[in-house]
């Protein structure tokens, strides 16, 4: 009934984006929110954006998430900024890392954007319990 | 005369910005062009951007050059892609991975940005005679 | 008192921005929330936009607000995006039109423009009284 | 071989990009142009844009067409607004409503936008001898 | 301890950031917020963006804060809009000028960035009691 | 024939946009390539852009350049820099002026904006004949 794409791209959503916390939203709360407007959402999304994109070799689940950071950073789009830095956590990027990553886009984005993406990376790392112990600490 | 932070930004540049190509630009080469227009980007460009920003623990140069990437491919500014694509295949990251970096955008920032992307990627791969076979090699 | 192009302008903005619900608003409220800071404000809303803009002749006033939702979704202005989305249902634009426009946009501009912009339909639509079956209604 | 919504996709793609002019690009000579970069771009763009995105119900190529040059101009990314500028000479916008489409955004994205996409649809307009008496027909 | 540089960039932002009304947030404020999650944020801001930036000649400080709020219009990003027409209020740039700007940018960032920036306008002024009487004085 | 607001829109334009300097173009050189394709583009940008925005009390002709350059430098749209830049030298900005507002810009755009348009600076001023003499004079 679904197709390999498809079972493909939800085994990765659910490895990154699913948390013990009910309140941290995962892609499939998307497809669920829009289900009435588009119930195709939810191929674009399991099957194009997960099951295809997702799914290529050559970065680790790691490079794409810092990838996709330094992205919504630069574009400004908050609520998937804060999905994308909670699967930051999930997937085993060090809170030294994500912050990192927002940091160095200084000289290429200018301070607006990176101040509004660490508000953000405050909010998300409450959620999930990183404290400032977790930043000090090397990522490697 | 110079700052350790000068240094220390210089230091970087030459690193990861020099090439055998000498029509590849450096740093460098676009703090020569502004000299009389404004002779501070230097200082602003190395000590600040690389003295500074470069200069901060917790990502390796190839975790910089890859969220650089990100973002300016997001922002679609051309000259500056060009300029850290040759900075990523200097300091090692796969051709694999300078693509999977902008491939990965797709669902980020559609495909206009990405097209226009991969087009200076391949002039790029053509300048610094990265084949093919490179490309296929696995990452590690 | 009033030029015919104010007239004209305001004719526009009554036909295709009134509706029963007194909590949508008008471009007429937004004029008047700025009338101490700028009352030329005033002119250049009725005038040239609508005055002017909107009585081109070319496009019905349908593809005239099926081509503004595109652009605003693009530019994700989210209050503007929400009266012209309101604009659609008033002037005659199916739901599966508004809703089909904004879908057909992810590979332009990428999914977190599109799922943002789909959250203010559904605010949108439930104003509205707009359902699911007026949304699975053929346009034509 | 290819799954049926490739072949949909490239149904799409064949009816909506082949001209005459065999100086005006498709959508196949983009992906034959990063074959060696990215392989799978055949399959996002035929497959993803075309097979799910443009087979959608709802709207018409023209609205479709009309919805994506919207889009373009208002990113600004050159290359892709010619080639749906010239999408939306083949499937039979009209010459007013191409223009009607873009100067209707002046409102929304200001005159530089605007300005520099109609310098594109100039060159459009050209090679696909498109003429002024052509323009001031009325659109039905 | 401090370098000269902060102490010159300490002294801009008191002399321009600083008000009577304690809601009203300053630079320092965005450091504080910020000093677990990256610390040398503070001699970004203060020695980069205020000790070089702002310490430049040519532009004085009125000229430097329009540039600013133009920028940030354009931009659309509203918590450092709303600072820095604070910043616009304390150096004694007039309602009028910071109006001005504004609306000036309609023809090049069109109504809805510029209708988004002026809610801001009407919040900091109710904020610093700048009245309608403060607003129809002559600038100079 | 023609109106207050073409003559007072055309007037301001003739001020800070004609130079001797024939290869420079105008808003009227503007006005007259598009005069097939949207003939009513005449109309939009003299008595709108001009008689109504320009025409505004409140800000000068410099500060009114000024604003628009910032907002320019921050859309990245590269021919209307150039045209502001000229406006710019033609109405009385001192080139550190100009060269000021852009560099001022780095902490709010990043370097990638400003840098593209610095180099859309040195083309001007080498056609102006602005030299390096008339950039070290001090503003006032």
């Amino acid at each position: 009934m679904f197709t390999n794409k498809f079972i493909r791209g939800l085994n990765i959503i659910n490895e990154i984006t699913v948390t013990d916390n009910k309140e941290i939203g995962t892609h499939m709360d998307i497809v669920a929110a829009f289900k009435d407007l588009a119930p195709d959402l939810e191929s674009f999304i399991v099957e194009f954006a997960f099951g295809d994109i997702y799914s290529r070799e050559g970065l680790t689940k790691q490079q794409q998430t810092m990838a996709t950071i330094a992205s919504l950073v630069t574009l400004g789009t908050e609520p998937q900024l804060e999905l994308h830095i909670n699967v930051g956590i999930t997937i085993g990027l060090t809170p030294k890392e994500i912050v990192g990553t927002i940091v160095h886009l200084i000289p290429y984005v200018g301070f607006p954007k990176v101040l509004n993406a660490l508000k953000i990376v405050k909010k998300a790392f409450a959620q999930r319990n990183v404290t400032i112990k977790d930043l000090q600490m090397q990522s490697n």
